[in-house]
């Protein structure tokens, strides 16, 4: 017996989320129902405004809630770094570092022309021109080392090679905690290959 | 730099929901401003239209769309077997079965007093009426085999026991594709005590 459609609905579009199987989301749709009401409406209104203000900076790409984002609006960074990621998340995760003071570009995409993401789908031409007016002594290309990171690393090297800026990526190897008996075999080789003085 | 009050918001409030911690209420938040505004805007709109809707079916103490919920206005199951169960989420993982086919109560919590859930907590009295209404031949105790789940077996089977209705709990033992090696000791010693003829 269904016994309603809108908890189904409900468990649907939990169910849609990255990461949330079937279970999950029936778990999370009779959270919301179980509780005090203020907070699943407090949650519908906060989804509401936050998408409804979102819009993407026209400087780096990002999701924001401004037009320039808070970043690419403040006076206080450094326009001689600029550090390239996947997508937008990433630059929270950068900035959880509190390390970086520098600018983002977000390209949206890797590059992975079978699935139809070209240089035109990871923003080429915008990243460009954010370089021309930023002039980066060093860009930063803080992407994954996947086959997809790896090609979109070496397409943004041949681009920018010839322009006088450091272009960097992140190193790779062995993580801290990790143990080398569940390394990948190419993590191993890569780590050997890359060792340095202790 | 906090890069957006509203979506820090939208990520504490996912971070509320049982089992969600930060790092996935982070990606179900990005997930949600990165799509389609529609999606967010109907989950928005579905969440708000389903927790106002839901209610207290005043028979069984079900969360439902209706008062009485489907179940309980339907002239199709029987009366004669009444299914005692936790949660509300229980009651949809029985009708998954496809099994059966009588009446259920709520109880909401099981008991614990320790932590304040007694007698009234889990609704007797509204149990007691339900069941002189259906006057059910026997009433399934659903509960889990934990220790509040036991200490709740125990209790309702003495407020039932001088009724002549056949008190009855769910099979206890090694699970379907379960291990011996993996199950507890109680759970091996129970199925040991519990054995029965091939």
């Amino acid at each position: 017996m269904i016994l309603s459609e809108k908890l189904e609905k409900l468990i649907q579009a939990f169910n849609h989320f990255p990461g949330i199987g079937r279970k999950t989301a029936q778990r999370l749709a009779w959270f919301l129902v179980s509780q005090d009401k203020t907070f699943a409406l407090q949650l519908a209104e906060t989804i509401k405004t936050t998408v409804e203000s979102f819009t993407t900076c026209h400087f780096c790409n990002m999701l924001s809630e401004y037009d320039p984002c808070p970043i690419c609006a403040s006076g206080e960074r450094h326009d001689s770094l600029l550090c390239v990621v996947e997508n937008n998340s990433d630059v929270h995760l950068i900035e959880g570092m509190n390390e970086f003071n520098g600018r983002y570009f977000v390209l949206g995409h890797l590059l992975s022309p079978l699935d139809g993401f070209g240089p035109q789908q990871i923003h080429t031409d915008m990243l460009l021109n954010r370089i021309g007016e930023l002039k980066p002594n060093e860009v930063i290309l803080a992407l994954k080392p996947s086959a997809e990171g790896e090609a979109t690393i070496h397409y943004l090297w041949e681009v920018l090679k010839d322009r006088g800026i450091i272009i960097t990526r992140l190193s790779t190897g062995i993580p801290f905690g990790g143990d080398l008996e569940y390394s990948s075999t190419n993590t191993l080789a890569n780590a050997w290959k890359r060792r340095y003085n202790v």
